[in-house]
């Protein structure tokens, strides 16, 4: 879109940091290096570099249980609150999004963990909020069988308004440090919560002072009804996995028109589709590449993959015979919107087993795109221009180089395009997204009756 | 003790970081920076002292609720975990170690954290196992009282218990790395746990491979009968708050005792009593220094905490009279052990109020010490020759300048005396310590049928 409006619009790019890399068989391949996924300064080369090509943010999924099968795939299993903790100090600008469940924690220690995060890393901190999808982790947590997915969600819902009013349990300007008088903090401005929910009962306050962001920013990335419900209420920034143009623009007018019918602005939550770029200096380099990773992939690893996304069981099928019938979508009880996606994939370009599973192997579902640099820029820039996303969740094949060339490359065209910043010029992840900082519930005083807005 | 012993024994010493120092008046001294609580750099910087000093680990305090009154005292707040992952970063041989409750907590997500900080430290983590002992947290996770002692022990043994069993779910040599075979680990070799307990039901196996300290350095400080019980099954390290040589002989005593006939050797159990350790250039400017900040106490303050202590209301009592009658020992719900010894303390010497928060304002009930670094490190000396210590919790009544000073002035007297390592031998906490390895249950494979100790 040329012309010249007073605030040039910009895209907002993520680093999904993943082991080895997005690709099932990254580890496999010759430009990887699984022996140090276990490697804090691995995560740290990773996390600068992202930070070099002034990236919003990198993010780290979790699961709550063994993630696949580690017979075939190289699982590092940094828990990512303590990891991200770490890579606050290996850098200064780059937000810093960790992934906790809602199903498996408690409102007060996780408002805790993100105030802590937030305050030691200088307003950086994210919380991607999931409901955790497998039976595998319920039976880490003393349950046979997982929550239903409608409960799920109604527990995440009241578990984000505890934590938000914890965030807020303490006005900006509680801490008043008057040394001669004997007074740390304004304890009027200091208040418990006293929430009494169906799920939770939480006095308060929070024994953290309101962190810089004031709320760590919230992300969520389920595309069901239930989460896209969620999101448009609560989420300030979505991961979505979204295979074509027609699709991500449909998800992203539903949402928007969510976001509105909640109260809120359009422009108040961010949509960063998945792309897992595979690159080369000229397409059929890059095409090269991707069928190397194919190559190498493990067939029985990605049918148990497959298995999961799918609820079915395809252990003996032909590989290179037809998916069997599926349940329906209101049946699965897992990742609900990755099924619907990974069930119309399979239909709609008529994939075998095999085929599906190499189609999988890049993004589980997110976007792959093989081509140079200019042509990826191509891509993003369509998806930004037409209405589909307000920026993209990078999620690089392999690491780190997918990394290096994604920030070598790539960003240097969109930059040139006017289309990404040139520099850093907010301080936390709220201002890196464009989002502003929330005043707490408790500040200005209810019966100071400031004017809405009036906090400056 | 002179003479020449095959290999000397070194004291162990821990640095306990606290806020603005360990005096409850500390945050209003000149010399302390209370606005920098929330700041990292604060922390990185105290951190870095206590290894420029040698020291084997530094220690976070923890609780799940404000502790003591927002209004009175410099409440930094950060959450262990994730300060210690950013402190990690900020420093390279000095153990950390955190404070979690088994309370409120999740065996699964306790040990991955853990585990996750062990790899992101190189070996460096410790957990202080903590039962949570008041009311104000209990009602942060939906309770309205706090669970029984005893029933808080029975939960934090099969707590320990389900931790333990996690770490070992990888045997150390699961990881193959096999990439031309498509096997990265071994999953004979990572194995689900199948606990099934009174409390807890947990599959396993955890998502993260065995980190390098096999199992994180297990902590313990409650000295109440269930917690001495609870400390010489599982503990390696304890600390403990002892006013007198006597009283400190005693509980070295029995603890080790009790190590023993829970199977265990004298040896595999540290135990450092606390020491808020007061230093002058004389001990005439060590008194002096003790003198001011006891002037800048807050009486009501002083009161609230003291209140908590003994459990029992003392609002409006007047300072300068004595205590009122208290309830039994066994009739405490919270910290039984501190209860009995600020009971004591006022018996034994016969404490106005007011003189009782006086003594309490340097370590809660740990011994305070105002003097030379001579006189401190012949103190330590004294405790740790006979047989009262096998090292000390280091408590500075202010900080940074209290840290600073020990590190400069009393542990280069320690070392001169042969009683302080010169340079760190270890690189893991369990080295620091001196404590080995524990070999995972897993490994050798049940079907080896190695001999015992087998394991290199």
């Amino acid at each position: 879109m040329p012309g010249s409006p007073p605030r040039p619009r910009h895209l907002h790019l993520n680093a999904f940091l993943m082991n080895a890399g997005h690709h099932d068989a990254a580890w496999r391949h010759p430009r990887t290096t699984p022996e140090r996924v276990t490697d804090l300064t691995y995560f740290q080369e990773l996390a600068r570099t992202a930070e070099r090509g002034l990236l919003d943010s990198v993010f780290l999924a979790d699961g709550l249980a063994l993630w696949g099968n580690a017979r075939h795939n190289a699982l590092g299993g940094f828990e990512p609150l303590t990891l991200l903790s770490a890579l606050a100090v290996a850098t200064e600008r780059i937000g810093l999004i960790a992934t906790v469940s809602t199903t498996f924690n408690e409102p007060f220690t996780t408002a805790r963990a993100f105030a802590s995060l937030d305050h030691l890393s200088g307003g950086r901190a994210g919380w991607n909020i999931v409901t955790s999808g497998t039976v595998d982790e319920a039976r880490n947590f003393g349950r046979d069988e997982h929550l239903e997915h409608g409960l799920r969600y109604e527990r995440a819902r009241e578990f984000v308004d505890v934590t938000v009013k914890l965030w807020d349990s303490w006005a900006d300007d509680a801490i008043v440090l008057d040394r001669a008088g004997g007074v740390y903090a304004d304890t009027d401005k200091v208040r418990p919560i006293d929430h009494r929910g169906t799920r939770f009962r939480v006095r308060g306050p929070l024994n953290v002072p309101r962190s810089p962001q004031g709320h760590p920013l919230l992300v969520q990335a389920g595309s069901s009804e239930d989460g896209k419900e969620f999101a448009a209420r609560y989420a300030e920034a979505v991961f979505t996995a979204q295979q074509t143009l027609s699709d991500a623009q449909a998800f992203y007018k539903d949402l928007k028109g969510r976001a509105a019918r909640h109260g809120r602005a359009e422009d108040d939550l961010r949509i960063l589709p998945g792309i897992c770029p595979v690159l080369g200096s000229t397409e059929a380099e890059a095409r090269a590449l991707e069928q190397e990773l194919t190559d190498l992939q493990v067939p029985e690893y990605g049918l148990a993959q497959l298995s999961g996304m799918l609820g079915t069981d395809l252990t003996g099928l032909p590989l290179d015979g037809p998916l069997p019938e599926l349940p329906a979508e209101h049946d699965i009880n897992g990742n609900r919107s990755r099924f619907a996606l990974v069930a119309e994939l399979a239909r709609r370009d008529g994939l075998t087993l095999r085929e599906l599973i190499a189609r999988l192997g890049g993004g589980r579902g997110h976007r792959v795109v093989a081509g140079t640099a200019e042509q990826i820029a191509d891509q993003l820039q369509e998806w930004f221009a037409q209405g589909a996303a307000d920026g993209f969740n990078i999620m690089p094949p392999y690491l780190p180089g997918g990394l290096d060339h994604f920030v070598d490359q790539v960003v240097p065209i969109l930059q040139a395009r006017g289309l990404f910043r040139t520099e850093y010029t907010g301080r936390t992840l709220r201002e890196h997204y464009g989002l502003p900082r929330p005043a707490a519930a408790t500040d200005p005083a209810p019966e100071a009756a400031a004017p809405a807005g009036g906090k400056a």
